[in-house]
């Protein structure tokens, strides 16, 4: 026989994933939106973490056969969850916290020491966090909240938590104001909420919780002309960066919380829940 | 209220995964030590498909309950399986190609367009290609192969498809040789197979698919001093790269291909599997 000498192998490899990387994922549908993948696993590797944030997708009628299997990965230890699965996720769940409970839906899932999983509601969080970085005083004051669907009602408990008095409700769908507003009552007694809209001159913070003015710069969620100056104004959507309302709130002098200011804190509570809830057994997990 | 200008954003982001990535995986226990992740993933970028090979750690008392959640996540297009999982996987799939019918075990599964999940058993091509392309007459010749675990099955069953007139086996284990005895005597009855060790002098190729010599230059799979020059000799282990078996064989004057040298025909017919099925009815789905 004729035998050549071997040629040198083509066999190049990539640097970003070898058998030793943990995983992670974003678990929604659709996916091609998310931003999660990128920002997270960045996130991951700044803390010197062999990582990788997946998108996965999941169609919403199979997640509950889906979930179980997911959880049976040895190495995965993680998931950000997303619409539509935040409420069907909470039942496949050992131990949930509080917002969660609250909420009744999940935004981050972990793997604990002891192989169980905890949930936990965090989209309140980076929209509280970035006003409290920005000097919002939020202790005391009346927030005028517009929009009670998932976003609305987890920035609602998270307001709750951090300690303001009243939380005025706007949502064109009654069944969820009432949701929001019986769920709050129920948690914080404390806290007086009002189904009724307040005069503007009444309330210390503006909030858009809502989808209204998401990639249309020419919707506003409130019907005004006008906002009193000394009223905070943050609109939840991040895109357009710069929306109908609080374009209005700056031109009525008011301080203004974009809704990318939520982003950075998202993140970094987002990991510390994902890399903690490693160490720690179900039962000592804390939550923010 | 004393409002704070907000901060330039932190928030990073990795270019290798995004919301469009498509999810490949592969499938062991333990997992660290895989290298099909880096060089998977590099053929698959090489061609210019957003995608990822990850390592998925499942344990053998897990998997049943595991495949089919995995099959759910609808941006997962194929796995390559590798031990312990190479037959249990056969049950969890719609159609199965003749390598793995032959063997009972798989080694890539894949997502047809019709959503059917599909798998073959490429263990054997890598060893077969490899000596195809570096100019080894097969057809017509006599082989004597040593080890009948799961890579001697796919590497008998190659040879057979390719046209090798007799198959000599050996492995300590009477009944893993009577077994791939029976296999390819029913699947290729053309094909002389025999259980006695042959003399050295009647063989054309000698492989070695036995583990003995990895990661242990010191041990040989065969009790022999010396080959004939004429015989062609292959070791299928790609750890020590000069194993004790092809020194010898050089030593002898043989002409030698080496274990690493099935990686990259490997590569590329795992990597076309994986993304033809996804354009191709399970039914049209034809196997190398």
């Amino acid at each position: 026989m004729n035998i050549i000498t071997p040629k040198p192998s083509r066999a190049g490899s990539v640097d970003f994933v070898d058998g030793h990387t943990r995983l992670y994922g974003i678990l929604g549908h659709p996916i091609e939106q998310v931003r999660t993948p990128e920002t997270v696993t960045y996130e991951l590797r700044r803390r010197g973490i062999n990582a990788i944030v997946l998108p996965i997708h999941v169609r919403p009628e199979e997640l509950d056969d889906c979930i179980p299997g997911l959880m049976k990965i040895a190495n995965l230890d993680g998931l950000v969850v997303t619409i539509p699965h935040k409420k069907t996720i909470t039942g496949h769940l050992d131990r949930i916290g509080p917002l969660a409970e609250i909420s009744g839906s999940a935004s981050v899932i972990a793997r604990s020491k002891d192989d169980k999983w905890v949930g936990e509601m965090f989209d309140g969080n980076g929209c509280v966090s970035a006003m409290l970085r920005r000097g919002v005083e939020l202790a005391g004051k009346h927030v005028f909240l517009l929009g009670a669907g998932g976003a609305g009602v987890a920035i609602a408990s998270t307001l709750a938590r951090t300690g303001v008095a009243q939380i005025s409700l706007q949502d064109p769908d009654a069944g969820r104001s009432a949701d929001l507003h019986d769920r709050i009552g129920k948690w914080f007694p404390h806290v007086v909420i009002s189904r009724n809209a307040p005069s503007l001159h009444e309330i210390d913070v503006l909030i858009n919780a809502s989808s209204v003015g998401m990639l249309d710069a020419s919707r506003i969620p409130i019907d005004i002309k006008e906002i009193p100056a000394r009223v905070v104004v943050m609109d939840a959507i991040m895109d357009p960066d710069r929306t109908r309302l609080i374009a209005l709130a700056e031109e009525c002098g008011c301080a203004t919380v974009y809704g990318r200011e939520m982003l950075d804190s998202q993140i970094e509570v987002v990991s510390d829940f994902l890399l903690d809830s490693r160490d720690l057994l179900a039962a000592d997990i804390k939550f923010p």
